[in-house]
């Protein structure tokens, strides 16, 4: 069975990493080492979900976050509801979101798993509900799911948290996974540099702790003992005027430049990968990349989520 | 475990509450109530569905229904087959829904619940399949174990469900749910006024037991036991001509208007509610609202629904 | 228990029946044959897929077969995730698909069912992951479990699969069940005849077997031990100018055209059908149809798929 930091954690809701103590997030990322083992099904899984409902309130598009939620909840046990935004009342009916989400609740959920294109509609949902809310990201806000994911591939790489320099490269701007990462790696005592044209840097206002920024990717790299590379997200792009050739030139993350870093720095990526934008074919599918570790800690990241914020649910 | 009342009930079908005995009714009420301990899903319910596969055969926007008869289902043991209607045969294939049951239905179905646009082909899917139907919803006609989960949410509140005067009040011209409430009501020996202006007390041919009508809301609240009220739907109202500002005026259950009915008589909505349209927001979150009782009652109604009308299936 | 045909079959992929062997083919029927009992849920499964996953990659409309996979998964004890393509990272976020499908992976996948629009895309897919991988139907080039869901019906009706002449009727030069089927009878040593007007005969340059064709459907009626109706897939048909009248007067199987075939010739067709275009009602309901009992089929040979499939991979 596994071995639960639940006396290390007792919030209801899982809504950002910012505010997050090191030991709350280490607590979150030393339960999905316990879940690590059963993350992909292989073995059996401690039933710690059976009997319990989750809500996939998931209102943009997300294949990768929707699924390792899914099988989350379901490997531990639990059932899985699934809301398809383009089939709801709330697209014909002018339902608000709160009252779907308390009528959802009075069927029986134990937690609600929510992504919205809206900055704070987690928070919303939370205020509104009595069980526990999981972010699944909003906006460019915070995905802090993601982020855990990220953190605990990057330990498992590298052994620690602390004391480590982070690129985070590329599409700063628009990523709530740049800023999930800030919020972790700041409280875990690294520091984070976000790099990217000064086009990509803009719009940070939002961020509440110090963020450190370069627009010289090449002169960074040096410090650097990881590197996680951003998506460029062109569906969000609309009136920004970027030069995809010149980006690529300065940015995009090659085997050439990847030698600047520290030996053995890896390299991570949150997905879906613009293959040949931000990063070459040949570090996405070589030997530093942790992309595919990612996914799969994401997993067991999401499990530990649900059980801690469930379990802490019960005992308030 | 829970006592269900097969013995009382013996149809293979839920269409309709129209043509049902008292008695039928309340065998579906009595095995909900058996049912509502888990319809939450907090204690294990007995697992009356093991081994058995439902078809949510929704063909229109839905969100709560759905949801409501999987977690029904679910709760009991059951597996549930979810039929997207975009993304089916007979979008681009020309397929006949009836086809397409009989289909689903060789790869060994249950039970098929259904939702259509169409009034009457809840009926008819009936016809062309072995296995038990269950209606949710068609057009203007019936919405069976809505108007059931009124009256469990009604029973639970007043003690009984005869001799009650119950003002159905608002578009009653478009609502499945008036209609079925109204042959539930009749049935139990309850009195029905429907409410409403004269543009949404018209259209009312098809239904087959006497309906009072008033036009008057606030005339007929002193004698109210219960005050359901329905959704503006304003899907249906292409070429309809609403003054919503006088609709509010006199027809919007506000606080001040409740006081004009019978101490507690309690206010229902089968959701999803327009804020501030038929409901003031004071009514629909105030202690006289069972709203989100209506919805937990839903659940357990349906698991009676469909543990009775297989049982039944079974038996014939 | 069923007893599997595992040491008959080594493949990790189903990719398509051309170049199976004749006892391959059989070891997927007769593990069919083991599952039958058990296909509808009547009688509870041998929980073969439990602690399985398996992926519904479904890229292109389908009802059927995604619920056909599902039931076959589920019954058998295994999990399936459902593969949306309209609420994927793949519609908005160009991520690959092979890339989706390496990240799928990485979460903990068993098997991968895939239908795609594009020819080959199964063949990709099966090289970029290290799971096995079922084709669910790609463009006009391949269906085997259809095609095996149809030679199980035909063995059940006729009791073997050699020595016989099958007449395949009909839009052939769209249709990938045809291509399997051909593939899989001429395998096993029958003798297939592609029927219809010059049209549907063409662009068959594709087939790697002898393939004899017809366009005098009455002609070839007398020697046909079976008769396997198309549907004629209109959605395909831009710029295709067929004489709707004319084709149905010559290839329409009416009660009257069934009677030149040999006593008891059943028909078979893998839905969804065309009622009145390819078939008549009289014959798509009557007593020598074996249409429903091919979908019933379809349940039992994709339970004996995925088993197989994962069995082989465990073993290697």
């Amino acid at each position: 069975m596994a071995n639960l930091a639940t006396d290390r954690w007792s919030r209801r809701d899982l809504l950002g990493l910012e505010g997050l103590t090191a030991d709350e997030i280490l607590a979150v990322l030393d339960t999905a080492d316990e879940y690590f083992p059963f993350a992909t099904g292989v073995e059996p899984a401690p039933q710690t979900l059976q009997g319990r409902t989750v809500l996939n309130l998931i209102l943009e598009d997300s294949t990768r976050t929707r699924t390792s939620f899914t099988l989350a909840a379901e490997r531990l046990g639990g059932r899985v509801i699934q809301f398809h935004a383009d089939t709801s009342s709330m697209a014909h009916k002018r339902e608000t979101l709160l009252d779907t989400a308390r009528n959802l609740e009075a069927m029986g959920l134990d937690a609600i798993v929510i992504r919205h294109a809206e900055r704070g509609t987690p928070h919303r949902v939370a205020e509104a509900v009595a069980c526990p809310v999981v972010s699944a990201g909003d906006d460019a806000h915070e995905h802090p799911t993601q982020a855990l994911s990220d953190l605990l591939a990057l330990r498992h790489h590298v052994g620690r948290l602390d004391g480590l320099t982070v690129a985070i490269s590329g599409d700063v701007r628009h990523s709530r996974v740049a800023r999930s990462n800030l919020y972790g790696l700041t409280a875990l005592g690294s520091r984070v540099v976000f790099v990217g044209p000064d086009l990509f840097l803009q719009g940070l206002d939002d961020i509440t702790v110090e963020a450190e920024t370069a627009t010289d990717f090449d002169a960074v790299l040096p410090e650097c003992d990881a590197i996680m590379m951003l998506r460029v997200q062109f569906e969000r792009h609309e009136g920004v005027d970027l030069d995809l050739a010149d980006y690529r030139r300065r940015y995009q993350l090659t085997a050439e430049r990847l030698a600047r870093a520290k030996a053995d720095a890896p390299v991570l990526h949150p997905g879906p990968v613009n293959r040949g934008t931000e990063l070459a074919d040949e570090v996405t599918d070589g030997p530093r990349s942790l992309i595919l570790h990612q996914v799969t800690c994401g997993v067991a990241v999401r499990m530990a989520a649900l059980a801690l914020c469930i379990a802490a649910a019960e005992r308030a």
